[in-house]
């Protein structure tokens, strides 16, 4: 009497649900224990054709689904305790299917963060994945967007601007001498979890880049009554993204204006950049000083090396 | 700076996430504070053309897709605190929007469910919308699936097929004395929350009908590992549905294995059940006894009056 889509729970996602919350996810829901934490709560979803292309490999989009709510709850100094999953799905493809269990299921591990249930629905529209991601934070201690301040200094993860080159690269618009770089940054974001303690215990304000630099320290600053100033020079670039602007083959909006970084910007007085910087490098993970707060109303100049601003034609990615 | 789906979110659905945890909508993430109770955790989508028609009215749409998910809430015993929401949309029609958003803020009232996050991406497929609701529960209260006992009695909330028949009128597939009973059950779900302190006080297993009373009653029964033997003529029906099933113009297998019921399927010890209808009727939801929990391995069996067994041609809805 089962369904096809209880045998397609059963067999691609029930093995990944070991949590004894899930109910080998055979109930109507799960259960999430507490103790008087704060849960921070999130949800992003991701569209074939607008966050992945048709041909992405499974197991990358299983990473992209699940590392971009990662991303979020990481920005905001939270701990992974478990996500769940809404796969709509055109038709039943079984190598597509388990590729992406095998995908989630890695990522599941490396993060900590189990799955808790799920939904499967058939559309007949592009594959659109959405999760709900939960992470714990100690009470009253998650960083939020607004709480910048006038002479904080601005700090961000990684290098910013090669999933939108990695994007390009794959859409023919572009040629790269590390094109596999600039893709995998593109395919597979790499949550900055490990820094979720030192964003809690320093930063007056966080967010994660996922629209954009520009446009998403606007919406910062924004919500914290303030304004920035970005100095490009100190701007962390890949070697390729590096060697592309450098050639004059791409300007600085592309780097920041682009979308899909994941990458945890934020702003802390400067006599915590030190610990900061410290913690970061123990976990692995760059970080780099790229501006100041200001006072203003949102807006994000960008300088150059001699104080001149630079025109940006756009700031950031959006749907509509 | 704002982009389109900044304007979206800020028009339609900010106002609505009242709730201090939400942030405006202008942060990446929510919070939710916990005390040491369980959080129940549920999941569930809706996608235009499977689960609604591209006509119904938005706001209906949106009761429907907050309203399955505290249905999921109900039946494992658990009050509302919360929900998500991801919405797909192929082009942004800003009358549906305002209805869809009037409607989802009816259900927030209602219901004291606090809007707390979301993301809206665009498709080029069928509307989608998914919904990812909390409850709280005090710890380990949580009823599931598993736990009917052998002898215990079988009860369902409301009564049971109406909306597989309200999208057949809909579809020109039938025509009913009471049409417009039969549809609003199809587009509006009523979910139970009303019950949930009744369920975990007195069921020993619960979960709500949505993919047909047979095929999900077989599903509690394989969890727990008992079968059932449920009397057709004590089936809970609607003046319509008995009038359709009386004329000959419908069998009782597109009752019970129609879905979109969104009622409360639980089972209880015979000595549990006049407090349980006591605590239903005072909270003014209909509640019937339909059969009982029998040795056996997951089989449901429907059976006259006389003991006879009903032959069903199906037991469910499937997606795959």
């Amino acid at each position: 009497m089962a369904s096809g889509e209880d045998t397609l729970i059963s067999r691609y996602f029930a093995p990944l649900a070991t949590d004894p919350g899930a109910f080998g996810l055979r109930d109507d829901a799960a259960v999430l224990k507490t103790a008087g934490e704060d849960l921070v709560v999130n949800t992003d979803a991701i569209v074939e054709g607008v966050h992945f292309l048709p041909d992405d490999p499974p197991d990358t989009i299983a990473h992209k689904a699940l590392r971009t709510n990662l991303s979020d709850l990481a920005a905001k100094g939270a701990e992974p305790a478990g996500f769940v999953l809404t796969l709509a799905l055109k038709a039943r493809d079984e190598a597509w299917l388990a590729a992406f269990a095998r995908g989630l299921g890695e990522d599941i591990q490396t993060y900590g963060c189990p799955l808790l249930g799920g939904d499967t629905v058939s559309t007949s529209g592009p594959t659109m994945i959405s999760v709900t991601a939960f992470g714990r934070i100690p009470e009253g201690r998650t960083v939020r967007r607004a709480g910048a301040q006038v002479g904080d200094l601005i700090v961000v993860t990684g290098t910013i601007g090669d999933a939108a080159l990695g994007l390009a690269v794959l859409q023919g618009r572009l040629t790269s001498s590390n094109e596999e770089l600039l893709i995998d940054r593109y395919r597979v974001p790499q949550p900055r979890c490990a820094l979720a303690r030192a964003v809690r215990e320093h930063a007056t304000a966080s967010m994660d880049v996922s629209d954009g630099l520009a446009g998403d320290l606007a919406k910062l600053c924004g919500v914290s009554g303030v304004a920035a100033v970005i100095e490009a020079a100190m701007l962390p670039l890949s070697a390729p993204a590096s060697a592309l602007l450098d050639a004059g083959m791409i300007g600085i909006e592309t780097l920041v204006a682009g979308g899909d970084d994941y990458e945890i910007l934020c702003t802390m007085p400067e006599e915590r950049v030190a610990s900061f910087m410290a913690q970061a490098e123990e976990a692995g993970v760059a970080a780099a000083v790229i501006g100041e707060i200001v006072a203003g109303e949102a807006q994000v100049r960008f300088v150059d090396a001699e104080g001149r601003e630079i025109a940006l034609k756009r700031h950031s990615y959006s749907h509509f």
